[in-house]
């Protein structure tokens, strides 16, 4: 086993208990970099020199915060004050922050060090810059958080920051056989991270184990560390809405993972959605359009010749003709909907669903369907992907676990137990 | 009557019919500034050639926008991509941003001339800078936008953009004889603005007459300029909770007001607050410190010694010291309030309020108190306030009126109704 090929979890205890230092780790995830990024492309700055530097003053450092010498990485659109941040568009190509955006800085403040910046699609909307999908290279690795996912399936680096508005963490992160949680929608401060639409937009935490979820959460909250003990959870399986556009292969191993975690004694139910939910995608649509179209104003006018016409056409349109009164109209049905929520958790602890409708497709100018987000998105739910299916062609596929508003802790111990029992 | 002391509505309206140029009126504006800021300081940045250049631009251009030629002035926390922007901390003095916020982009891409950047206490908090009152320059202009609520009223420009976490808009409005304005918390994008509490953080704007208010606000939601019309309101007078602390100048004129308003045929009715809003202040202290102080993580960690006594030893302190479960009691308990608002509005279409505790306090070291703001600023309700009251030493004292949420436009007709009336 190589430094790279260790969780943050464990590599912050090997760094803590002096059996591994910063710099030998991020050689070692430095040198995974080297190998796969000329087919990757998961990072939009990488300076190796850079990196090294920080690591050796780490390494001169007491080990004190919880992330102490821990690379990770984060989504281009996350301000930092020492490497470019390109918002994955090039209008802002080389662009250079004068702070850390809080997420960056909080995970710094902890001794984590900042690795690089990983590739966007264009302002984090559906246009895809140059990543591929590290296990088959001839296939997107999701987006919008592409290169953070890549970067993380690739043992680049144990820990990468996404965002997402739709699905663009939890997809990325089934797309490429990694974890990607996002919390209850404001838990984590977005202070420094370009928004998209605020009363969506999330960061989303890439790892490959959920202790790294419970260990980056902990960092981003300044509270202590959990211990992420496996609860049994009572368990919802959701049939609804997307389903019937979900891959067969997925759809048959939910099936399957029903009859096991039932097996292995949790209850097991189907969770029907009130049929309000049904417009929740025609909810997310005009809010996250409306916001989108008025956040890049100065965009829009200075600078629209360097916005893809996929952008142009799509979500600006969109916005653009969408009035105060649909804004509101929509939001006011997205808040009726959460009102449902203690109903729908009333007799389960989580809800099961895909994380996307199926592997990551062929092709990398596109970052496949966000369909499942647009349900699940406007209802502000924590969430986790789990990386515990593969596809009719040998790509992973993700199980997606839902807890309750504000039930991120048990969500995560509930996913733990549902990720043994598989 | 000078081109300075048209309101943005008069000053279009000329621009458009030919009786005015934008560069006229920017140099009435500009010389305005000459006389008067040696002793104001209202602006962080201020370039008059540039202003002129853009002017002679505007000029030249096709005159379609709702604001064409129009000056208007931005708190120093409000990004712009010609203009520095210093956050009001010496940490950021002289730094540039790539991209206009979103409210200067909309402006100007209404034909709005972004005449400079005005002076903000230490990033929107509790500690001044330079500015002081125009009306009166031993005391305090208010806080947190110090410096747009003394560039409207000083006659620099006819518009400003403020924010408001507290009583940054309402307060150095009241303080100065202007009018403020904050819309229902979430009409105004914010993308580009940097953020305080984002759980509170609005957009200000700063005007010398509603019908500016009103021409603003459409710019900003991209919709046609309404007709502002006085309507009579049901209007409900609240003597309650920081009542007391109320200079007893500013009651008696209240006081007097109700009578008036209900001569002129209004109906008036006392309004009692349910009594959990006492607790309204201690909900909004922990949710404004918790998420200012990982905001800053950045500063916090790499500027500390930049950072002022006053803002480490408050709400950075504060908010260091409050965890993510006071965090979210906090929001449950003002969640809690606002399911109240239906029934506060259910007989009124307006509640008034003292817009401060009094006059603008002697001094420049600090920017008077917010208690009104902690009470009312939770509630996300559309507020203005009416520079309606001359206090005992001759200064301003403002009226405030709350509507309900979404009520925006039935607000500021009735808000008119009320000016009129007085």
């Amino acid at each position: 086993m190589q430094p790279h090929d260790l969780t943050a979890t464990q590599a912050a205890a090997a760094i803590s208990a002096g059996s591994l230092t910063a710099e030998a780790l991020a050689r070692s995830c430095l040198e995974k970099a080297a190998a796969l990024e000329p087919t990757v492309h998961a990072f939009a700055y990488l300076n190796p020199d850079q990196v090294l530097d920080v690591a050796r003053a780490l390494d001169q450092g007491s080990a004190t915060g919880a992330l102490h010498g821990v690379p990770f990485v984060a989504k281009d659109i996350i301000d930092s004050h020492d490497m470019p941040t390109g918002y994955g568009s090039p209008i802002y190509k080389g662009a250079q922050p004068f702070a850390d955006a809080s997420p960056i800085a909080m995970a710094r403040a902890a001794g984590g060090l900042l690795m690089g910046k990983t590739v966007t699609t264009e302002f984090a909307n559906l246009s895809p810059n140059e990543t591929a999908n590290p296990l088959d290279t001839a296939r997107t690795p999701g987006g919008s958080s592409s290169g953070s996912a890549a970067a993380v399936a690739a043992r680049m680096a144990p820990l990468a920051y996404g965002t997402q508005t739709t699905q663009s963490t939890i997809r990325p992160a089934a797309f490429c056989g990694v974890h990607g949680y996002c919390p209850t929608q404001g838990d984590f401060r977005m202070s420094g991270v370009r928004e998209a639409a605020g009363t969506f937009d999330r960061l989303g935490l890439i790892t490959r184990s959920l202790d790294d979820i419970a260990l980056l959460r902990a960092v981003l909250l300044r509270s202590p560390v959990p211990k992420l003990e496996a609860a049994k959870p009572r368990i919802g399986i959701c049939r609804d809405l997307v389903w019937e556009d979900v891959d067969p292969a997925l759809r048959n191993e939910i099936d399957a993972a029903a009859s096991r975690l039932e097996a292995a004694g949790a209850s097991v139910r189907d969770i029907t959605l009130p049929p309000e939910f049904a417009s929740l995608p025609d909810t997310h649509r005009p809010i996250s359009a409306y916001e989108f179209a008025r956040n890049f104003a100065f965009e829009i006018d200075q600078h629209w010749n360097q916005i893809s016409q996929r952008l142009r056409d799509g979500r600006i349109k969109d916005g653009l003709g969408t009035t105060l009164a649909d804004y509101k109209f929509a939001l006011a049905h997205m808040y009726r909907c959460q009102a449902m929520l203690p109903g729908l958790f009333a007799d389960v602890d989580v809800i099961l669903t895909p994380s996307a409708l199926g592997e990551a497709p062929l092709g990398i100018d596109a970052t496949g369907s966000a369909a499942v987000g647009a349900v699940w998105t406007p209802l502000f739910l924590p969430c986790v992907t789990l990386p515990v299916f593969t596809g009719p062609n040998g790509m992973p596929m993700g199980l997606q676990v839902l807890g309750p508003l504000h039930g991120d802790d048990a969500m995560l111990a509930h996913a733990k137990w549902i990720e043994q029992a598989l």
